[in-house]
């Protein structure tokens, strides 16, 4: 493995865990040439004829699945922090003795902790996925023995979908399923709204196991994952606790700071022309996102003015703006409060999406890149626009990538992210880990003045009349820094040691994230 | 190509239009060893941002779709008699100059007798796919340049996803559609309930080109053709003639032999105790089969039996059931009358599927094996049960297999037949063309007894005590010829000449059609 230059100017490892890897060329510099990934051909003759795959347990499964050393096993992050179906899989792989497992979920959570025993005694090699908050920061110390992966939502179904990624055996938790496999989020006692990232396991995966706390007969309606691509069903006794997979509410925040910049981010999308009849837009469930879609939605009634649809993460905001009529429909690909997870279950115009139809940049077009205006957040911004999600000043990689650089590919891309935080500058001159290259992110919006991409003459144009504070982004930076005493303190880090890349949604590796010292 | 003696005894071509075939090796027989067929991997870059594909014209989009000799063009028949798409698409392609097509539609109907003359001409080459009427009448006395080839439903999905044909463009003809691709048949003019028969064809084919007249705005919900396998739409005046795509309504049989058969059935299903909370069938949309449903309808109500789910094509009479709470669902694969597309567009409860959920063969299980009864037509059943449903006794080739071969696999297969038409026995000593193999047929239902298949045991056991006319097979038979005075008349055929072949749903080959001397 040797470090080289890429297209941003990044340096990043041309093998990852053994697999060539091909450096960022640019937004659009990569075409693929290959074939969508084909797994083997089955035979319904080799399925039992009544539809009915139970089997007694996640272990029986496993093993009728031909579980073995060095595979790559899958799940999915929809439980979020309440999972405990991932943490019981692990402890069977590890009971069963099996080494060097792959993990590849759609992302980690705090709970998932409890597998860190599992990457030091070699049960899991390492994990390419989402990491989000203890098994990220285990993995910038270096510790994990193979590289960290990170995708965003539509890399993860691209690199299965391509087959850079192919998984052995994919185990789906699934709030509702019959025994034939057909199973949903939308019912249950884990119900989580909906399980489309686990679609691409579903669909590439040799074997699907699907475990569910809800068994009902055939047919499991709506079948979100389809029973005829799953091999075995799993009923189990709770898939989690049910606090933790989705919140019983939303709030939005209380910070004054933050209610500013979503003031700023609503007014904006008026003054530049931007809120219209028709228009979409794309809203995550942070405290400021929340706040901005009660913003826009004063605006948006007070001008009389209805979207063709919003895309979610949803929660009850969201389904406010539906059940008010002043949007047609949510398009959602993930469910964060129990008012979303109703609203998916009773309103045909709630509509489950998947990294699939939203993201999936290898397809032929996909969601993201229709939305009007994206609202999104950051943990860190440049002079150049480029913007940081996994990783903080500190250089620890605590967060995932969502859907968030799939997101940029919207017409209007807006972070919406304070200027500083706990005293340290957001706005920086370089950031710590590229997550999405400035010539896609079109508005920084913070609490001291709004940053338009000098790229955007026509977003400039627009607001040139407006009473928003439209500052130079140097400006802003060099204000906050006043603040904040300077520029942040850089951590020690072994830039000759990446512990982990950040792939572009082309399956091009964009950066490095570096081992820091302790 | 020379003819050899597969495991049914019948005599099939081990060469089919230049490619080596497999001949039928037995219900379960083939194990297939290859991989699912992977397209050409995309890229956004190369799709409009915006997500708009509209182009100007079909003619446009064939161009931009790169149309050239020797093609694989794929249309769907869910506008079934009312076509015009379809013949606008041939107009086109032969005023391109573009020849030796291989057209590979789910299925023809009679309005494609336009196409005559570019099969004479050479703009197409062959047909793959269920011929109703005069194209099969053309085929049969062996005009067409290459073979036809036909599959059930299901058959059709499993060549495309096991890449035994490769399609170089589908032309899904889409009630409504976005401009991004997005597609359903329950709106606009030309509503047909929905459009699964082009499921495969949107997956798997290199180039996609949705043709709508009811272009509506992003998104079309429901999607159930998406988009993101989509490259251009079309927007037309009008797809077809409304009144030949749906019947306004459907009708029950009049004849009183008819109705005799459909009450027969409904009793054996009570009889042979297959009629129990949660049981489900299936129902074609025969006048036949039209009254069994409502004769089973009266004894569910009488004994206060509900079934899970029934499966369509739907017409009137299943949505009444779902909408008097005698089913849980309707799954249904496509609408025969208005009532079905009305039902389907507004109840959730009436289920979209495809021929990937229900029929696939080489799929991890499909629906069809759970369903407890289906109630299916032929044109022929002999004295071991096997059936034929694409030609008759003359041997001319006039009929599709549509699902019937996979529905076969249900826990209990009846086919409701009269015992003779037009004065000609339907019950042989042979079938003319072998469709369906005997070991999957257990029951007979005539106006003149039922016969069992000795194979079934258990059902002969179940009904001792009926008072249904339970007869031997060859009782029956003897009886019709009694009546017909004798056997049918064999037509004059050319045994070394197969003009067509019928698939297994494996994909092997079952039996040959051969050409008739006129």
């Amino acid at each position: 493995m040797k470090l080289i230059k890429n297209a941003a100017g990044r340096m990043v490892p041309d093998v990852v865990n053994g697999i060539e890897s091909i450096p960022y060329k640019g937004i659009n510099g990569h075409k693929p040439d290959g074939r969508n990934y084909g797994g083997p051909i089955r035979s319904c003759a080799d399925y039992p004829a009544d539809g009915n795959k139970v089997v007694p347990g996640l272990k029986e499964a496993l093993i009728k699945a031909g579980i073995k050393d060095g595979m790559t096993i899958s799940t999915h992050h929809h439980l979020r922090n309440g999972d405990v179906v991932t943490n019981q899989l692990f402890d069977i792989i590890h009971e069963l003795g099996i080494k060097g497992v792959r993990w590849f979920p759609s992302a980690s959570f705090p709970c998932h902790e409890h597998l860190i025993p599992y990457l030091e005694d070699g049960t899991i090699h390492h994990i390419e996925g989402s990491m989000n908050g203890p098994l990220g920061r285990y993995t910038s110390y270096g510790k994990m023995k193979g590289l960290g992966v990170l995708r965003s939502h539509g890399g993860r179904y691209q690199s299965v979908q391509d087959g850079e990624v192919h998984i052995d055996i994919a185990v789906i938790a699934s709030p509702t399923a019959d025994p034939f496999g057909n199973a949903n989020g939308v019912s249950g006692n884990s119900a989580c709204g909906l399980i489309g990232f686990a679609l691409a396991d579903s669909e590439y995966a040799d074997r699907v196991i699907v475990v569910t706390d809800n068994l009902v007969p055939f047919p499991c309606i709506p079948w979100q994952i389809q029973g005829n691509n799953v091999d075995y069903v799993v009923q189990v006794d709770s898939l989690g606790d049910a606090s933790k997979i989705v919140s019983g509410t939303t709030e939005v925040t209380k910070s004054p700071d933050r209610l500013l910049i979503a003031e700023y981010v609503a007014q904006f999308i008026e003054d530049a022309g931007l809120m219209k009849d028709g228009f979409s837009f794309q809203a995550g469930a942070g405290g400021t996102n929340l706040a901005f879609v009660l913003y826009l939605k004063e605006r948006m009634k007070a001008k009389n003015v209805k979207a063709r649809f919003v895309r979610g993460g949803s929660t009850k905001y969201l389904v406010q703006l539906l059940e008010e009529g002043l949007t047609d429909y949510i398009l959602d690909g993930q469910t964060f409060d129990l008012e979303g997870v109703r609203s998916m279950r009773e309103n045909p115009r709630h509509i489950n999406t998947s990294p699939f139809t939203s993201y999936n940049f290898h397809g032929k077009g996909n969601f993201a890149s229709i939305v009007d205006v994206a609202v999104l957040g950051a943990t860190e911004v440049d002079v150049n626009f480029n913007a940081n999600v996994v990783s903080h000043s500190d250089g620890l990689l605590l967060h995932g990538i969502g859907g968030w650089q799939n997101c940029l590919f919207s017409k209007c891309t807006i972070l919406a992210i304070p200027s500083f935080r706990d005293r340290i500058p957001v706005i920086v001159d370089d950031v710590m880990t590229l997550c999405g290259p400035g010539e896609l992110i079109d508005v920084i919006i913070t609490e001291r003045g709004i940053a338009i991409n000098p790229l955007r003459k026509d977003l400039l144009e627009c607001v040139k009349n407006s009473s928003l504070p439209i500052k130079e982004i140097g400006e802003i930076k060099s204000e906050v820094e006043r603040i904040c005493g300077g520029k942040p303190a850089l951590p020690t880090r072994d830039l000759n040691e990446p512990v982990a890349v950040v792939k572009w949604v082309d399956g091009t590796v964009l950066d490095s994230v570096f081992k820091v010292i302790e």
